[in-house]
């Protein structure tokens, strides 16, 4: 039976189970014509208005919002999530949040017909055209979406919107290195340059041919630890900023390996928070857990605990330190509770959140997963089960034809 | 063996494991005056401040949240949480969002020594008194405590803050119906009354002696599934406003059960965001989930989908649709859907968000899991592991003495 590095190696020839959807490993490398056209749409966005609203769901944002979310230094310019649900309320609020706002709209989808970014695109198109006439709204529409077929190419061509292709071969949740993720970060501020050069050198460190490669390693461990009964995976952070990026993993880990009647359950904790919720059952509940740590050794700021005079709080022993330090000792004396708990604990770190890191985890997380779900024998790139509940509710709405 | 009914009836008489802790059956009876007292000391703070920081973890933030979110056409008041994290860039973010904002602080605690609020609570007094001087800051600062016992109570006392008593017998987890959830949710604007209301009659109705109370029957259903190697329930939730209240689930959960190497893993999802994440998994991985679903037969507000002209979309098929209702198929859509791919799955519905069916929805969980833990065979109402990361963590920060 192929181990973890076979894998690597028949992933890397673009063979195996789903070989025509590894276009993503091309995308670290985009040319730089391709990452200029993308930063100055994003520039021109900024320019012209007070926010971008994007239309996208699953992996059409989570990308995005991860890195967006991550990097708060980086990423000023407001970036608004508005196609990501079917509820009322959700919409009323987002349509009001918007009076009074000049807003580009930016539609993300390979088909344009997955329903809630649908609906989203249609509710806003209309208000954009309201508030600034046909001629003008179509300046400010940006549509991502797959090079040749589906109704929202066809939309986009024949308004002439500004428009990026989703590259052949890249699914929706290996797609955040494409256009898919890069413009909706460009418009938010992060330089992409940076984050495509971080997510390169991680392309040559996850891929290379060797045993103590760590995506290697991460990915045979979590296969080992299925194997003997380990239900969930709980990905715990220390950085509430890199909550948004736990949801990206969920769902790169949940879709990829989640089918057959198998997989990890992919959850997610945002520490120390958590540790007021989940940690009793962390600690000591059913131990069928593995919990790995995305973890920053450096914070991107801090700020320092001062003395008080009376000390009736019985904090003055903390005096002078710094929260980053007093977080790292709260990490480390969770991580060590809960592995003398009896569950195995695994630590992903990079040395601080930046752009080029944020780059080098997607990479890593993408091809760690494409391996450990060819180890378990299933297909990483598909995702058969989204068709059932889409069948049934498109009866239920009463739509005829095809999802 | 005693079943869920044998256990209500224990529960309702105040004997089993952790009898000394059922105090929290009371709380949606508080007598007239204490309601009027928080509604006023709430209604203070409304008239001479912007906002209301909260520093709370835990039980002493996740119900509060849970309303707030959950019914923000009451809750216009904005309320802060700023004690959940030790992460710099939270604090950072906190402190300057506050910059020229009147605010009044509320710190939340039994003991006052949980690291998290009492690091903010330091920092945020001290921003306190140096924009508004000692003697205003002291009006400006409520203590929600022990009545007599803990730091928390010796500052109250000594600088004569407002003040709030947490009832003995009523644990963290358990304390939404008390101060602990009642001031935030009266400041933020709910009224409490109908809340404490909505709890009252749902304390009738799910602790009535009939194996037909919903309470018992989802209890039961819990515990068998867990027995026959179900691993994980999944709050699933299509209306994201109940998001928070998913999260205050979590913790009743997964603190009152996770014990003794057992308990239901609890998770949740916010759909139809996370059908585009985890709906492959749901629809296709592991088969050892329950999903419950939490839902609202009627949308608080709605948005109608209008008709476009050239249809290019497709979606004319919902033009005059109101989003609620496409929402609600999509939900029924998905239901059938997991349950066809073979998990179980039930629902707790309720007519509409209210803040009478919030009471309820409180009750009826606190109910269901107390007797769903002691069939268990566990103490609901412990949390014995939750010592071992402080122990760790403080041994690291170099504090000596008792966590």
């Amino acid at each position: 039976m192929p181990g973890a590095l076979d894998e690597l190696r028949s992933l890397v020839r673009r063979e195996g189970a789903g070989a025509s959807l590894t276009g993503w490993l091309d995308l670290p490398l985009a040319p730089k014509s391709e990452v200029e056209a993308i930063a100055d749409a994003a520039k021109r966005v900024q320019d012209e208005n007070d926010c971008l609203v994007i239309c996208g769901i699953g992996g059409s944002y989570l990308g995005a919002r991860a890195a967006i979310e991550g990097l708060p230094k980086e990423a000023s310019f407001p970036v608004i999530f508005a196609g990501i649900n079917l509820s009322p309320e959700y919409h009323a609020r987002i349509l009001a949040g918007l009076e009074g706002k000049r807003f580009a709209l930016c539609a993300i989808s390979k088909s344009g017909t997955t329903l809630e970014p649908a609906i989203a695109f249609r509710l806003l198109r209309k208000k954009l055209i309201e508030r600034f006439g046909a001629s003008d709204a179509r300046k400010r529409i940006i549509a991502v979406t797959d090079r040749s077929a589906g109704v929202l190419r066809t939309m986009a061509a024949r308004e002439s919107w500004t428009d990026f292709t989703i590259p052949a071969g890249v699914g929706g949740r290996f797609s955040v290195l494409s256009p898919v993720g890069l413009f909706p970060c460009a418009a938010a501020g992060i330089p992409i340059r940076e984050l495509l050069d971080g997510a390169a050198a991680a392309l040559g460190r996850f891929t290379r041919d060797d045993a103590r490669n760590e995506a290697v390693r991460y990915a045979s461990l979590r296969h080992l630890l299925h194997r003997k009964g380990i239900a969930i995976e709980v990905l715990s952070t220390f950085h509430p900023e890199l909550a948004s990026l736990c949801e990206w993993w969920k769902q790169l880990a949940g879709e990829s390996e989640g089918k057959n009647g198998m997989g990890l359950f992919p959850a997610s904790t945002v520490m120390s928070t958590d540790l007021h919720s989940l940690g009793q059952y962390l600690q000591d509940g059913s131990r069928d857990i593995l919990e790995s740590f995305l973890s920053a050794a450096e914070p991107g700021t801090d700020v320092t605990i001062d003395a008080d005079e009376s000390d009736l709080d019985g904090l003055n022993y903390l005096a002078g330190a710094r929260m980053g330090e007093v977080n790292r000792k709260a990490f480390e004396g969770t991580r060590e509770a809960h592995a003398a708990g009896g569950i195995p604990v695994l630590t992903i770190e990079t040395e601080s959140v930046t752009p080029g890191s944020v780059g080098e985890i997607f990479v890593f997380f993408e091809i760690a997963i494409s391996v450990s779900a060819r180890l378990a024998g299933v297909n990483p790139f598909d995702q058969p089960g989204v068709e059932e509940y889409k069948r049934r509710m498109f009866k239920l709405l009463g739509r005829s034809g095809k999802p």
